[in-house]
């Protein structure tokens, strides 16, 4: 067929975004849709008061992990917790899954064991189940998981509700998943140039790579803000990177923002790879994604029941839309904070935003999750 | 790691089921689920009354289509009306769905503009709306999709509702998509043969070809049931083959059934293809897969209601489980009817599975579409 080729790379993430979302735009909308595709998942009315939320993501090997560095159940694990992430970003709780695998010819039982081994133990840390599901052979294994999650109609959280005035807060740490990452990679580099097969050392700086391999999704982080009396006004997951996502809610609510770097939690094994690599740790913090931390903004009146909650930090102050995103410290005062392994589609690789440094020329284009 | 490997084709189709549903058995159950794996879709309580219905189903580039066969704006109608067809066969409606893309690096804008087109069009015809997704390079072209449905609680259809003394009923005609695959590769055959570059000539044999390439679910056909005051007793739809669907009733309802070979319908270009081919008409009515018609059961006052239906034929009854299902014809009498293209993990390909004849040793197994 002569028809032309234009590389999709040549579109780039939000050119993407916006081209499917024109082929769909005359598709009637239903009146039940509250959120379609905008947010980290997708909103409806379930009935009873009640709404659903509706997320996916996928897990393509070579593009989002490395199959010589995540044993199958972290894979599995990570499956689910990656789409529970923005389940909960929706402040809702996750229900259902269902999961789609595309298995290659060098996947034996004992993988795929470990594979569903890790899902089941997914599912039942986070309190739901896997429904239904298609398994095929494949060219690499690819594994697309679907959750649907539930929120009652006065709880749901978008990214679009921050305003002037409230405060950005985050839960846990960040540049861990990242720093683990680097570690992974500098194992399997030094093994490779010993010319031994390589084998990942789980053993050295545990925390990091456990966050590459094994996050963990905040579902405890909004049952503690619930139980706090603390509804935030916007919030999302931090897949992309820090920076990445306080512009998302930037874009979104149509304000601005300004992290406080001094404020911003890393881990003490961060710093120590960051250290090792001679690498600047606030890089790692702002840029490094795969943290699955939440970030959510409060009003100002709840700063002091966020200050009792564990686990969470105050991290910046919501601005006027006209400031920008920004980013403060001593050092440097205030300066622009750009996305940066954000607009990563059809560009180079950005520091921690797949496990695949050396993958084709694009990432993903998680497409519920931009705010097109 | 010094783990053993074990191929995944020696469990064969069932035996992969059982062993991803044992691994997921401590998993704690919803109360509100109704159904998890085990029938075309699962389903669960959504409020009002009212049921959701979720599947997903994946299309893969080499497994279950072939580029150079599929325009890309009919593999986009495709990738949505199997996961509706399976959404129908639960008697309910399609409302949202997610995609989960893999484009490969030879894909190109224009490519893509096709796929979404096809989506939109399916979307708009069936009342649907693409509410999510996630897009990702890969190494071949990969789409995952899935659909949720709505369906009042007195409305569902499970597999498992059959009786004896029912009637067996079916939508449509059968055989035609995969005389439709014949086709293709016959006339890639021959012009790889004259050493051209191959191109489908659609205009030849275009019913059956439509059948292969842009099938259509049958939403028409539960509307009409309705309107006729026929609720099934069983329904499902038929993707695997007449034959393999009818043991898939047969198990979850354990009756018996026998299939009234004349009675089953073909269309008239179906039988050219198999005449063409010096074919069997028969296998290609009973164990071609892909035509997404409905087979489904019903009460026997309500026979006189489906021969006033238009599109619905009666083809059969149902028995008592002991003996089995069986194929009636005035030539052969009453003979087993085996599911072929059934039991098709890790055998030779079978007729009308997939549109790739020479594809990797296993095809695909839909785990919410076998009565695990």
């Amino acid at each position: 067929m002569s028809q032309s080729f234009t590389p999709i790379a040549s579109l780039g993430e939000f050119g993407l975004i916006d081209r499917m979302n024109e082929r769909l735009a005359d598709v009637p909308r239903s009146e039940n849709l509250i959120e379609g595709i905008g947010d980290d998942a997708a909103v409806y009315r379930a009935g009873d008061g009640m709404l659903h939320v509706v997320t996916t993501d996928v897990l393509i090997e070579g593009v989002h992990f490395d199959r010589t560095f995540i044993p199958t159940s972290f894979l599995g694990w990570k499956a689910i917790a990656v789409n529970v992430s923005d389940v909960v970003a929706m402040n809702a709780r996750p229900l259902y899954a269902t999961v789609s695998a595309g298995l290659p010819r060098n996947f034996s039982i004992e993988m795929m064991d470990g594979l569903y081994d890790g899902m089941a133990e997914a599912c039942k840390a986070y309190g739901l189940e896997l429904v239904g599901g298609d398994t095929s052979t494949a060219h690499a294994l690819y594994l697309s998981i679907t959750v649907i999650g539930e929120v009652a109609e006065e709880d749901v959280v978008f990214r679009r509700g921050a305003s002037v005035g409230d405060y950005l807060c985050m839960s846990g740490d960040v540049g861990g998943a990242f720093a683990g990452l680097k570690v992974l990679l500098d194992q399997r580099e030094q093994l490779e140039n010993m010319g031994e097969s390589y084998e990942p050392d789980l053993d050295a700086f545990q925390y990091v790579i456990q966050r590459q391999l094994r996050p963990n999704a905040r579902l405890d982080i909004i049952n503690a803000l619930r139980d706090a009396g603390v509804r935030p006004t916007s919030m999302i997951d931090i897949s992309d990177g820090l920076a990445s996502e306080v512009h998302h809610i930037g874009r979104r609510s149509d304000v601005g923002a300004t992290v406080r770097i001094p404020a911003v939690p890393f881990d003490p094994e961060t710093r120590a790879v960051a250290d090792q690599f001679l690498d600047e740790i606030d890089a790692y913090a702002l840029f490094g994604g795969e943290d699955y931390e939440l970030l959510f903004t409060v009003r100002e009146e709840d700063v002091p029941k966020i200050d009792e909650t564990e686990g969470v930090s105050v991290i910046g102050t919501i601005e006027e839309a006209k400031k920008g995103v920004r980013a403060y410290s001593p050092e440097t005062g205030l300066m622009p904070l750009h996305p940066a392994g954000y607009e990563h589609f059809g560009e180079a690789p950005q520091p921690g935003a797949h496990a695949s440094q050396d993958g084709p020329g694009f990432d993903e284009t998680d497409f519920s999750g931009d705010g097109a």
